[in-house]
């Protein structure tokens, strides 16, 4: 079932090393190490194969996807002998990149994007597309009041201005174009009322938000470990040095505040109580792509007594990023082919800030409605792993993956 | 329901942590952080509540409770207020706690031991008495063929010499005075064919062994996370520093080793192959109570980007200890009453090195006979959480966790 | 010879931490850990004895001295048995800790805090007082066009409005009342060209600024290190976590600033350039008194090869500062009966941002005018351990030994 | 001034890298970083220049140098992009590393080695030669009585069997070829009675041993600022986990103990005592070239407070030694220009042990002879910079520095 993988921000670092990583691996160069559906327990013949998946994209940046290729493996984040062999590959990938299309409203770019999508989906003979956005994070956007309605929204777009953050607009194209959507960033992507009712009128589901890659995956295995212990956590303060392209977006205040948001969200929702502390993102260019996390904890137990944990995580955030983003675009698909619209809630294992629900028209800022604690500010049951309910998920990774587990069976059954 | 706590190793630091805990958390004066059972998903009707508890003990040393309390303090492992606070309690355990036995044959000596739990028992009018072995790490005993037979283990200890080392020989005595027994060291206790073959007879359960408390409980949740994420562990080297009367015993090789097995086992069991590196433990006089523990990640992910972790653990063990004492005596005292006899495989959670089978009569070395990983080499199914069938047991923290909470709500319905 | 030490912010914890540990010392009940000046290498006649200090002080604050050392108990900083042991001693104290004084003008206010000391001199027969600065970090003040000129200046302290922070009003009153002054902030002080000519006309020296004592410590040893073997320091990025009342004043954006330059210059200063990364100091209320520092430092060898090393500092800030204000308490009063007036650069040892020059009058803006690498960009070299001229300072630790030993040589030869 | 370097392992990895790296440097491919004769204080126109030194030397190992040249590229060590630009180079080098030269008795064999050593200074014209031994890390020997005697030693060398390490041998064949010698490994080298006569005979200098690369480096400026400030190291607890050739050898017990002694010296001679803690060395593989250092530092400050350091240092091994190697090169063949003949214990900045006595006869062990602390257990005066005399070297890397800054003083003096 060949299925288009469209990528908005394909030439930056996590699309580039998700193409080149599809490939290495199609063409036997390569082992899915990182690949979440390629473990026993997730393989499902319900799922698109490696193989199965055709990539383009959008992206205002020229750079040649070769030569953008050729700069990870100079900073060490793909093999340099893979970028050499598969140069035949990324050039027939590189046709499928397009500029961004611009026009005199909104409305008139997102029927240009869906067009590029559409066209694309032709020329491959794609069973469906999902796009992807991995684009540079984008500030929280000013709130308008369309946001809260799909046929509001329509008109809105339609008159000059903007309206929608490009995230959204992505989202917005998608939809319309009859495609599953997934946001791996931070931003605002389908994360609105107006763009959920047009996900369901569609019948098309959406993902996100924020690929969890670093020091929110320690974090979303270390806060259920104090929690099941019945350890009270007192301070939790994290420091994340990363250079590369989304580093220096991040260090934009707009942008880090929302990243910053995502990454502290797993502890609230994980122990039921805010512990002191805040999570810092510095750019610096000398560390490139290999992030350099930092976090110190320090908890309380029997009696009081005080105790403390640190780690450093130095992790290769596009090395991390990309298998995820395969996989959440063979699960999407699935989950398109199987029936299923709106937000897939169940794939929250990825995510630093997953879905569980919809903002509601007062705000469109995006922020957090998911899960909340039962009662008493008590930590979630990790043992809790049956389909949540719209408006919870889990943050815990051990109860994500049961959910993600049960998930995959699912579309088998189905 | 009064439940009787009998310590072997009554005056060393777990116990009087233990002791000086449960009656200042009775007495209202100090929270139930660190025990698990009193977690509002693990909380139970069908448990002996902390109150419900009376402690004594045999140990050969002779310092006072209350002396051994004040180190304690000083220490920093409990707080001196409390000490202070609980003279009048701590002089009341003292009373129970006895010098071991000795006598002609180990056959007698267990007489005795037994004698002076069922006076206890008696004194108390306690409802059961579970034995927890806290006492000093043993070396691996020396194989006896009369371990793997119950008759002739009876037999055996009759005659004049050594058939089984301390932490068994307070497990057969409990098992024929009809109770229930725990291993929280690193010692064989009751994991002889012969001896479980003797928990079945008396209808008692046992569990174990060796407590989890620092750099293994951190293993038990990272590992997992590499599993779940399908990242290759290259490396995973471990160094911890220890001082304390439990850290010049491990200095000793043979007590060491036992220990370092404990530790790397969930390694091997969660990911399904064995990284490099080792467990070392160092004994330093001036670290005292508080374990600094060192371990370095490496791994590789896609593509076979290499990447790694460091976290520096700084735990009072004592103090992670106690809770889980008096968490595993509730437990085990509740699952005697629900009939239940032989393993409690269920309480995996609280172990470094958690039974899930009984040694063949080929040897008496405490080995590992548990868990199998599913075929090639695969990690466990961290989503698996039915009851383990003898001789697999989980090793994930989350997967223990779940077969915690259902051996808990088992016991409520039962 | 009886020697008074005024400490502006005398109800502080490094005042206070001072007071209790001269005194203990003093008693017998405590060694000098932690004091340079009872090194054999700096051990000089020519310095007042620990038993030679009085002490008094100004602070808005009204705990007393006794609640404040137990507060320092209870947290760790000083051992509960000497704040009990000193009782009567510190009560005596109690009585030379004076309100801060207010009036009219900022001249009146400097009258009344020279009369202060003046009498507290009188009272207790000293030789001489050194006025030590150990309150609260200032924000940067604004530039005033009296700053330049000590006539200028007394004349605008006569009107009404605030010309001079409060340090440099400490160090006016100091310098006009015959005493020498120690700025242990980042504030101020007596770093205003009008200031330093009033110090001349009085003959009398001046030390600072910001004591050296934690990460910035480091800095001093691994900064040179780096330099030393020719290798390049590409990223220095430091996170300060603390807790306690300096770490509540230093969350104030304002003061965070001053440090945060502090904490940086012996980076520039040692190397010859500026590493990529700053220092971050996070106010987390939880730390308390002992501080978490983690610098994370990446570095260049031969043929470019990438190499990084990372530390965790985890000090006691006033366990670490007040012994090094006795040090500088001794070693300026010593320098002021041997004759000296105007800076002691040679005292840069103590100090985050040594003394090594003046500003200018076109600003009175807390800078570094210290030293200057040779030409182009070099490091200082190490091994030069002369008396620094005006304007040039080592910030090697090692330098800084070397000069302060020859400092002491110089004073046992006055 | 030609100056041949000749390398007992010249087909190791710091040989291969010194090799490489002066190639590049010479042809302009790189810089000189690393290098410490390169920086303006110690710059001096007494020293040959890189380009004048000429490559040779002595090795078991078949694999050729620009083979051995690749491998380091791809562990990260040196840049590929040298390696592929230097194959010419590599191949002129490549003629002149020689097979270990066998005979029936260690003279011969000496003799062999010397005459390759002579041929190889004929044929390049060279003004003198420096032997550099960079073999692997021998076992402590065995004690003889000819080590105490220079006679006594050419009379058993000339009888069958082993009188002398490999490391030794190179010396005695260097002395009597009018070679200087260089022992960069723990081995025994020169440090034996008999060779220290024979350097004296033939009016030669000899440096070393064990080049200070890593965490001992980082040690000789900690442990003298705890000693500056008079703080307390209590614990210093070091792990080495390190992969590549070296490690594995280290990973022989014999092996390993000579180094762990070289690396905790520093402390006890720094800081006047012995701190608790150890330093082990791991061999993992998988480390590869990068080693990674953890050691944890605790230590008491003021009024005993309890205070502690960590850090963590991942340094390229061979990236680290291969630029002091050519430091010592020239600064050795300047000094046997100059007439120096003897230990050169003013070089004692690059070593973990440095030279500072000769071995008495009683023993042949490789000991350490060298500083005794000043009386009572005191740390060495930093600022003591003089020409150490025999017997007491500094340990403190800035008095280290200062040493070797006169000596290179000293030589354009000459
Ligand atoms: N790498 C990770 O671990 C990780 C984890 C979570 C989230 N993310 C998010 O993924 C995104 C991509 O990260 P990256 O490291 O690849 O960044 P990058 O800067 O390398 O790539 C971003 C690309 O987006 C393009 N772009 C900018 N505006 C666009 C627009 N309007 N339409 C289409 N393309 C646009 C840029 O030209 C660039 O090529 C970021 O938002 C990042 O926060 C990454
Ligand atoms: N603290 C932890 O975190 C932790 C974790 C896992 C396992 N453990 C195990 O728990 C045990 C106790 O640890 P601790 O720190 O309290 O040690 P400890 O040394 O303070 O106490 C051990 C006590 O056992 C007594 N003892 C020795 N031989 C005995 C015997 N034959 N019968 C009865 N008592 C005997 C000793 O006199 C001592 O009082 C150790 O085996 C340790 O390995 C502790
Ligand atoms: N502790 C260290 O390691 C260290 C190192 C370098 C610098 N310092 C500096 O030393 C100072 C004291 O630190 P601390 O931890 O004792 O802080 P603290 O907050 O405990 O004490 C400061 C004291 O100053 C008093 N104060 C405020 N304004 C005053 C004024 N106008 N006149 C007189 N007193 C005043 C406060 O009431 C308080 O009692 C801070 O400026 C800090 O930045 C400390
Ligand atoms: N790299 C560092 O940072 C560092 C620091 C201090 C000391 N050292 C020492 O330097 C030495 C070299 O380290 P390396 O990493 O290059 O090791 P390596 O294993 O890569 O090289 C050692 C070489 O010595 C050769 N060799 C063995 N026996 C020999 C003999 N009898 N004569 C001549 N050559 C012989 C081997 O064949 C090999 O080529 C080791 O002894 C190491 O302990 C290295
Ligand atoms: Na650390
Ligand atoms: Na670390």
């Amino acid at each position: 079932m060949a299925t288009g993988v469209w990528l908005a921000g394909g030439r930056g670092s996590v699309a580039v090393t998700s193409i080149v990583g599809a490939t290495a691996i199609r063409a036997g160069l390569a082992d899915p190490t990182g690949c979440v559906t390629e473990l026993p327990q997730l393989r499902s013949p319900a799922l698109p194969t490696l193989a199965d998946l055709v990539f383009g994209g959008h992206d205002p940046a020229t750079t040649r996807l070769c030569k953008k290729a050729e700069a990870l493996a100079a900073a060490g984040v793909v093999p340099a002998r893979l970028v050499a062999a598969l140069t035949d590959d990324l050039a027939a990938v590189e046709a499928e990149i397009r500029p961004v299309p611009v026009a005199a409203t909104q409305l008139e770019t997102a029927a240009l994007i869906a067009e590029d999508i559409a066209a694309f989906r032709y020329r491959h003979s794609l069973e469906r597309v999902v796009v992807v956005n991995v684009s540079s994070t984008e500030p929280a956007p000013a709130a308008h009041p369309a946001h809260g309605d799909a046929d509001a929204l329509r008109q809105a777009l339609g008159e000059p201005g903007t309206v929608l953050p490009p995230s959204s607009l992505y989202a917005y194209a998608a939809f319309v174009a009859g495609c599953s959507y997934i946001d791996f960033t931070p931003s605002t992507g389908a994360r609105l009322p107006a763009l959920d009712a047009l996900a369901h009128r569609h019948a098309v589901p959406y993902a996100g938000h924020d690929g969890k890659t670093g020091e929110t995956l320690v974090k979303s295995v270390l806060a259920p470990m104090f929690a099941m212990r019945n350890l009270r956590v007192r301070t939790w303060s994290g420091t994340n040095l990363l250079g590369g392209g989304d580093g220096a977006n991040l260090a934009d205040p707009g942008a880090n505040a929302a990243k910053a948001t995502s990454k502290q969200r797993v502890l609230g929702e994980t122990l039921g109580y805010e512990p002191q502390g805040n999570t810092r993102i510095e750019y610096v260019d000398d560390i490139g792509d290999f992030k350099t996390a930092w976090d110190l904890i320090t908890f309380s137990g029997f009696l009081g007594t005080s105790m403390r944990m640190e780690f450093t995580w130095h992790g290769c955030d596009s090395a991390l990023a990309a298998p995820l983003v395969l996989d959440l675009a063979r699960l999407t698909a699935a989950a398109h082919k199987a029936g299923r619209s709106g937000p897939l809630t169940e794939l929250a294992f990825f995510f630093k800030d997953p879905l569980g629900g919809v903002l509601g028209p007062e705000t469109s800022e995006p922020r957090s409605e998911a899960t909340r604690t039962d009662g008493a500010g008590r930590p979630q049951d990790p043992a809790r792993a049956e389909r949540a309910p719209a408006g919870t998920v889990p943050h815990a990774l051990a109860e994500q993956w049961s959910l993600l587990a049960s998930f995959v069976r699912g579309l088998a059954d189905a």
